[in-house]
């Protein structure tokens, strides 16, 4: 059996950003030479980062993915790699014009892959099956390939897909198995959703066995507005046994040699399972493996409040990053989802470079102006207080409020006070709504929902004091201050707007809430299943009932980074005006 | 030749009522028996409304439009119009469980038509093309039907299609040629843009012709969140020739007389065009046609100003009216923009109904406070005012704020006032920013943005001038006082947030600014593109830059009317994250 040694490069690139990004391919690729490796893979659209919604109907940036990927294969021969084949997903098109949306879906725009290889573009592999649910709309910027793509590599035959590929029957992975190959590799752009590493290595494993072939999984790593993903790349053997994986939520290399058949002389099977089979042979440049076998190893699984911490503090660090802030500003009430948020951004961006704003009104407590002064020294940020009352009054004394009126206004004047930081010093606002809060709509509009990012806007409260309990530990594992007070944990919620109102005097208590919400909300439960699931009907239709009227808040919401199967944004499309109960 | 008195009823469904639609279905059945009508179509998923989105996922909704289409046929037939053959749109699926999208996709959502008849169902079709681009996303909701369907009518054969289907040439109009129909029906869900009308008539016309057969379309009418359908219903002779057409923007029953062929004993083609092909014969319940023969007339076209004007105002109101408020709210800054919409509002719901609130700081001119009072006093609506500066002094005591922070800082305070107002008194407040500021972000998120809709969303600077003028010509025409102050159309625009400020000072003017637009927002141009069309290479570097930095704040804004090929929100989707220059 002929020995592989494939590397799988599990990166972070940027949106938009060719240079950078093929720039990084070339770093990476570089790397995996340095190991070793025979074949070196790169996820989904790494070439242009992913996903790049409607930029795919701009000419121009067709053409810049196009010359970039001609460019890196030159350079990657230029600076001595041109003997390893580097897999790469990158943006192509069949034709040259997309001036429109209507001529793109003439022109055939292509979520594609190229192996690169002796400076040229040896093979391309065009994306077959197309997501177009959830987060995803392929249909409308892709056209679907109908090739399956074998390249020999050092005399083993190895089928290239992308993502949504694997996850279908039909189609690439059928082909492979009727082609014969030894090894499919899969690059992904595959978001993370809490516990989707524990569906993954069931689907990959499940695929190789029926492919009868090691499949190797590759993903990226990052934020991208309000996906973040995970990487959890992945090595199958043909019978189902993972062989190697590498951890979520960081940059890695994983390297592993593989046994693999030999290829034979093709079966005459122009055609398998439907799509056409194009076979390209590389010439054998397999390098002597160096060293010792190089074992990828298999990365623990984390624990649901660690996946979800990791995820938030990923998603909130690449968006303040990759759109160039350096800091960020919040309120903090010294509730739990203020608190939450600040450790959060202390683990993202540096507990240096966030700027917490108590902002007390004559309606806050002690207790909450010292939880806020206590989380604020137990992490170190940059505290201030901004006392509201005399913006308030103002308001009050040349206006006629009352009741509702009055409580938004003071959320209103704290908006006003982060806007004005965040515009005099450059701090990127970050707001705190939780997804339950956010679901029934209690939270005030312009209030305490500005911001350009909200790291918990698909966690809901109950999962808040989940994870803000599991930080806590992990300092105490590790010696550390604890970063959020446990009075924040532990009180009861109160939005603090009139005098001793808490959360509970507008909603059912937050257990039975998340209980129905995901129900309603990530289940697409109606009534009557929510009812028959055991909840009170009354609490139900009044939970429903606030879901339903909060659309057009939570239309002009911050983006906020995907944990569930199914987050507020482009996850769930909603109409604002509809009168279905 | 078999004469069929056809009636199309072009009406005004909302999304989610499905007991209203069933309503509205009802009454103008009536309507259309009463007018002798031997067969009445209405538009597509008109029991639901149209789009219904991620409701598609909920199965107590699919079973709620099945229920009702059921009770509706019933109904009719119990109100004595069993005779009268009724199609119509409503959400069907092919299984009953839909809990999640994931099952939706197996279970096979449709969007399906029902021909009602003796007070059962007894056709149905299925939608074969389904859109996925531009604001649709039929790919996410919707399995395709396979199967043509034709019924006879009074002697006639009619094939049934849903909207898109007339707009690929392959398919449904293909088969029902082979079919040998004499008409088809294709009931629309078709939003409005400009000029959308000269495209309609020449593609219904060549379908006919291509079709050889007559063709009768028939569209929704009114708005949806940010969509408005324009009617603009019609019948088009197998010729090409345009034998009746609706007015837009308003309900109306189009009734015809048609001399069709008589239907033939069908070829044997159980499939045609790749479609199957089911028959129906409808019992020959054609009623004596009364009286005088019908003709629907064929409605004058608008003229551009006059199709925008009546789309912002529909849009409008029925975001209002169908999101039961009663009124709106404000800010009048004397500028062409509110003017505009004030003027829009009072169109739209009654200038008793909208409320104007002057919000003077001291950058605000004489002029422009005598401009608000005077658009005002020529509307008649509820005028307010409310200095914002003891607000912005408040501030500015306990901040230490300067620069665009300041300028910021007093759209802020207005957005508070204005949303202080809501809140107190129930109006829905508007914002006005037009769609050239939106795209190059010359707007403070949460000061003038603050609004629930916005009418000039999707209308571009130069259109709010060019529909001003002729919205005062149209008053001067009617003998009335024209509305908007003839100084807020021709002063230089002002943001008014410092001393002396111009537009021009930040942006380019107006004229070059929009085509600039045009060609990047609407027609997805690079920047090499701009430069060919003519285009300072340094305004445009500049240009490009303020729109892709602006893409935050268009994330977070309030919903408005599309009227152009490419509105900001689910028309155009782009990553805040994008370093693609």
């Amino acid at each position: 059996m002929p020995a592989l040694r494939l590397a799988l490069a599990q990166l972070n690139p940027t949106v938009g950003d060719l240079a950078g990004n093929a720039a990084l391919v070339q770093e990476w690729s570089h790397r995996a030479a340095a190991a070793g490796a025979g074949l070196v893979a790169f996820p989904e659209l790494a070439l242009t980062g992913y996903p790049v919604e409607d930029l795919v109907f701009r000419e121009s940036f067709v053409s810049t993915s196009r010359a970039a990927l001609a460019r890196l294969a030159t350079d990657l021969a230029g600076e001595g790699l041109a003997g390893l084949p580097v897999i790469v997903g990158y943006l192509d098109a069949d034709g040259p014009a997309l001036a429109s949306a209507e001529a793109a879906r003439t022109a055939g725009p292509r979520n594609a892959l190229a192996v690169l290889h002796g400076g040229r573009v040896v093979a391309r592999y065009y994306k077959h099956h197309l997501p177009n649910y959830g987060v995803f709309d392929e249909d409308r910027y892709f056209v679907a390939g109908d090739t399956l793509t074998v390249v020999r590599v050092g005399g083993v035959d190895v089928a290239l897909t992308i993502c949504e590929d694997i996850w279908q029957a039909g189609g690439p992975f059928a082909a492979a198995r009727a082609a014969g190959v030894g090894l499919v590799v899969n690059i992904n752009g595959s978001p993370y959703e809490l516990d989707k590493d524990d569906v993954r290595l069931p689907l990959v494993a499940g695929r190789a066995v029926e492919t009868g072939a090691h499949v190797a999984y590759v993903n990226l790593v990052g934020g991208q507005d309000e996906l973040v993903f995970d990487g959890d790349s992945m090595i199958v053997g043909p019978d189902g046994e993972l062989l190697a994986r590498a951890p979520q939520f960081v940059e890695h290399l994983l390297v592993h040699d593989l046994d693999l058949p030999a290829a034979t002389a093709p079966a005459p099977d122009a055609a398998a399972a439907g799509m056409r089979l194009q076979r390209v042979a590389l010439p054998v440049v397999q390098p002597a493996m160096p060293g010792p076998p190089a074992t990828g190893g298999i990365a623990a699984r984390l624990a649901p409040e660690a996946e979800v911490w990791q995820a938030l503090v990923l998603g909130l660090r690449d968006y303040v990053h990759k759109n160039r802030f350096g800091s960020v500003v919040l309120g903090l009430s010294g509730g739990i989802d203020s608190s939450v948020v600040a450790a959060i951004a202390a683990d993202a961006v540096g507990a240096g470079n966030v700027v917490g704003v108590s902002m007390p009104s004559r309606h806050s407590s002690a207790h909450s102006r010292d939880d806020a002064i206590d989380l604020a020294k137990r992490i170190g940020l940059d505290y201030r207080t901004e006392p509201i009352q005399p913006m308030v009054d103002a308001f009050l004394a040349n206006l006629s409020l009352s009741g509702l009126a009055v409580e938004n206004l003071q959320a209103r004047v704290r908006g006003v006070v982060l806007m004005a930081l965040s515009n005099q010093e450059g701090h990127l606002p970050l707001t705190t709504g939780n997804k339950s809060e956010l679901a029934v709509g209690y939270t005030t509009l312009y209030g305490d929902s500005v911001g350009g990012f909200n790291p918990l806007k698909d966690v809901p409260k109950t999962m808040v004091w989940r994870i803000a309990r599991w930080r806590n530990q992990l300092a105490v594992e590790r010696g550390q201050i604890p970063p959020i007070p446990e009075n924040a944990i532990t009180k009861p919620p109160s939005a603090e707007l009139r005098p001793g109102q808490r959360d509970t005097d507008s909603l059912p208590p937050y257990e039975e809430l998340d209980a129905i919400l995901a129900g309603y909300v990530d289940g697409d439960l109606g009534r009557d299943g929510l009812v028959e699931a055991g909840h009170d009907p009354d609490t139900v239709d009044r939970v429903l009932r606030m879901v339903d009227a909060a659309e057009y808040k939570r239309r002009q919401s911050a983006p906020g980074t995907k944990i569930s199967i199914k987050a507020f944004g482009r996850d769930r499309r909603l109409p604002i005006t509809n009168r279905f109960r």
